[in-house]
């Protein structure tokens, strides 16, 4: 077997080009080498082309979202052992630091997001995986490898955005944005049982795939609809109980403000480049509660269990589908949204 | 209009009676005189019939489930007017006492369960509801009155002992019992995003009907199936998640208890008539948490809100549908199961 | 008995005059006339005075902190009677609309922060209480009347305040700005059971209040000390698990979410005059929560035993105490911040 | 250094007894051997030692409250080092499986309770410790091991019978047993700010205990006092908001059940040794919730960061000490509650 691999490896703003590179080799005690099988692009890694998280080092492998066949383990890899499939989170997590016991993986002191932004990531023939006792999941019998591919990031931050909402049974959401994120979002809202999700975004068609694939019960679009009046109508006059954004730029910090009733939720999942002013003026007195962040990635066994019983069915999503030779193509059509791309699905290397 | 009106009225363990009674009227300033235009059987109306309810005084019209029409309000009623279509709470809540403001209108000190208990109910034409701003809703535009029919006890009551369950998403759920109550425990547990809903009755035509109307995932009788091992053997030998039970003796106490796995919770519905033994020394170091209860209904209009977007339908549940003149043999068909019954609706007296 | 007396009137900004004004009379069955025995100056009625409240219209009764006696009552008041001692939230409630029934009562459709604001207050000799059933508290023998003085307003904001910030037993909160309601954070916050409780302000003698009256740990002054570094020094590099901001402006703001741990809360008690900047370039990673917020005063009951067993004692906060008389000398005193003044008692007008 | 130690064997009921035996090894990669340098004997040895627990095989050393010095660590071992002094928990934990993510140590599936019960204890020179990691907790600058001996049980028992309470400030609990861990649940009870914690015991000198520590408000014997009565006389009639039950026989889980007010939350701690019989047929309708449960000991760092800032002091549990050559009479007077002691520490053995 060869000792290089192809390999998606970050050069610079603007620059990403797919290199021969070593394989990766077990490093600590828990790692496992894992043979990436299909992976996609993220948001985040486009964020990553343009410059936009300078904490990425030239020379990087990206991708962080996977599932792979166990090829090595460490000696103290006990969760799962070689020939294993897995679904591996984008989060990678010890399990014993104080973040950790709280389960707020996102702030694991030995990992957080590290994959593709501060060690090489998945979008390669093969990658390490850290603590994989935590981060590798099996997939069970009966579900496909892209059944489960979106649990590791974009699932888990959807579920993450709408359990930091507070949803109660009955209550109206509202998801602003409505990519691949936010159409996760919508999906997993529907776990806490509100009676309408409204879907809201700029592109129609974002929205018509949101109602035609369940997991919203209404779209707008704000160039064309007056979204918090249309909320407050459906609300008896209060607005939204939450407001979900997942985009991450100041028209939806915005809206998802302005949108939800007074003590209500805002949930940011979108990825910030700016600072926001928030009208503190008025807003304290209105008792709403706003959380952001990094998704945990610490449900995804509920997640796949969900999958498995026809609960969550994210395949939709998949709209494109190349082998990682493709994969700088990938980056143009996803990163440009061109052919309604909703996820560009990484399929091995083909010599 | 005639002072008199037709009521169903309790005379004693085993004896019941359509009766001429005079009509209710206006005792309090937030009293509101309802017009019964539907009602229903409850379990616990059969429990009063046979004598199992000391409370309730010989000459009580029992009922307890009902919508009407207001014809008659007091002085401090402001949030319905004559007129108003209504589905009516089975419990009475002040909103101001210690356990009202908590939400546990179940213990309101001035109120709780008291219609066909302490107070005259509703199986009769007229009925007077205290604290009528609290325990009035209005039915929406769009529904029927048969829509809305189950949400001020039955519905309610499962919601109750579902939110009681602690349910999280991807859990696996089991409901023993799979009448009236229990089904709306299904139907409501699944605003928590359970992955797996189990029914567990003893008559298969109930199991099935939980199937048939979308509220159970799996039907297990235990005349036939080990439930525990069943259970286990779907939770990677753990055991359900939550149990809810809603019967109300030692077979299905001792299963609820049984069926759970450590640390999960047992939500008790059941109407008990005699103590039950709990294996203490065994379960002490097993982590569960029990609980039981009479419903709130503190969460009626977000019912109402379910059912108007299409995520609650009980409208399955009627299964008979009756006149007020034929409510003794309702009691009948009802109380003893007969022609697969699942609820009796009682319908206006007809001269 | 006269029909009028004397009141402390809202003129316009900076103009306020002590007036004979016709007494309140009962306008709703629920109403109750409250005869004001002890009264306080707030800061919000400071915030009135110089024009940063506009909702209040000139002529407005100015005051919502008070404890009085009943001398009249509308028919539908059955939980107090004349003659009683009452504390009153400073929050008007209903008890029955959509925010209520969750217990914010902040937001009540008919109530809300009213007192001194949308209707007359209590700066005068007598006042109206709407929704009396749910607003007087009795006051318990063995308890003073000033003892029970602050539960309406600052003690209860103060409680919301520590109540929003999560704290969970061997936290470490910071509490910014030690002014009356920062105080009664602090005094609130220790009923989560906090390892430490870190005052924050940058005058030196409330700091030291703080601490010698038992509600801080620690004091830390921003002027001289790095309140971030040192908060980080106490917490293994993390910063603190909540912070308290009970001020309104841009360096308490910025403090707030600065000393923040990831996945910490930061709440936000202030009354803010202007709009604020937010770093979510930088916060979107850092997983944290923003609640802001008018009180509920919906634990007046609790505080008032909470008092009454000696485990609060917020009597220190008195260091000034006049008759109504004098109140306009008491509104340059404290609004001013002359002479260590820290809560300004209103006794009644001396003829 | 010698291969052999002392250690306290149990050798099948009412048969323990001080014996040389193999010093212990490391057998897993992320074990640690801990040179026992303080421990205790608790109430659940005292159990063993009568034949209660047969889960305990002959040959097993006894004991698993201890502290002590890491002298030797497996490959896995990252978080202590030898030579650190360490408080280590009763319970082991794995950190990874189903229960442990979700903070459920009790129910790990890889450890749980399992020093001095299914793997050899702490009373002896020396223990190994699996799951190091997890299990060992640094004794920060300023503490004796004395201050933090009980953090591994008994103040993580008496936790979590609190934390299980749903205590909320201002309420009255009643704590039903005030031996050591009772006494622990009063002591830890205070961190959620109830207004009154109420001890309840048949000895006077341990209610008097609690009172001159500090722990308890008001102490109860039921042998002379109506405890339900006061109880409810000191709550406007309705019963303790919670109680806390630490003995595990029929009349305390009884007036556990009888005390608690309507929606209250019975939690119990105590041992059971046989089955108990509920009032299912009154109890239905009183909507409370019944807790149990082995300690999950997963806020040993908070209790440790309490001790430390003075918040939590239980070094006044330590009325007996005396060196491991001793043990067997300490076994005779905790066993048998002779000469008011409430804990027998060990120190270490003398030669």
């Amino acid at each position: 077997m060869a000792d290089t691999m192809k390999a998606l490896v970050y050069r610079g703003p603007e620059k990403i080009a797919l290199e021969d590179v070593p394989k990766p080799t077990l490093k600590e005690a828990d790692d496992a080498i894992v043979k990436v099988t299909t992976s996609t692009i993220c948001g985040t890694d486009i964020h990553i082309q343009h410059g936009g998280v300078p904490t990425v080092q030239p020379g990087t492998i990206l991708g962080h979202e996977f599932v792979g066949e166990v090829v090595e383990i460490g000696s103290a890899v006990n969760k799962v052992k070689v020939g294993d499939k897995v679904a591996v989170s984008c989060i990678t997590q010890c399990g014993e630091c104080f973040y950790c016991v709280r389960g707020i993986y996102s702030q694991c002191v030995s990992g957080s997001w590290i994959f593709g932004h501060l060690i090489d990531g998945c979008q390669a023939e093969y990658v390490r995986v850290p603590h994989a006792n935590m981060g590798c999941h099996h997939i069970p019998e009966g579900l496909t490898e892209e059944d489960v591919l979106y649990v590791g990031d974009i699932v888990s931050t959807g579920y993450y955005g709408a359990e930091q909402a507070n949803i109660e049974p009955g209550d109206t959401i509202a998801v602003i944005g409505a990519g691949p994120v936010g159409l996760c979002a919508m999906a997993t809202a529907r776990l806490w049982g509100p009676s309408k999700i409204v879907a809201v975004d700029t592109i129609d068609e974002r929205l018509q795939e949101a109602i035609d694939n369940g997991v919203a019960d209404v779209g707008l679009n704000p160039m064309k609809d007056d979204v918090v009046a249309i909320l407050k109508d459906m609300t008896d006059g209060r607005g939204a109980d939450a407001t979900i954004e997942a985009v991450g730029i100041k028209p939806t910090f915005d809206l998802a403000i302005e949108a939800v009733r007074p003590s209500g939720t805002v949930s940011l999942l979108g990825v910030f480049e700016e600072p926001q002013e928030i009208a503190m003026e008025s807003l304290w007195i209105k008792n709403i509660t706003i959380t952001m962040g990094l998704v945990n990635s610490n449900r995804i066994p509920e997640l796949i269990r969900l999958i498995q019983s026809g609960k969550l069915d994210l395949n939709f999503l998949t709209t494109h589908r190349a082998p990682l030779n493709d994969i700088i193509k990938g980056y143009d059509i996803f990163g440009n949204k061109k052919e309604n791309v909703l996820k560009w699905v990484v399929t091995p290397f083909e010599r």
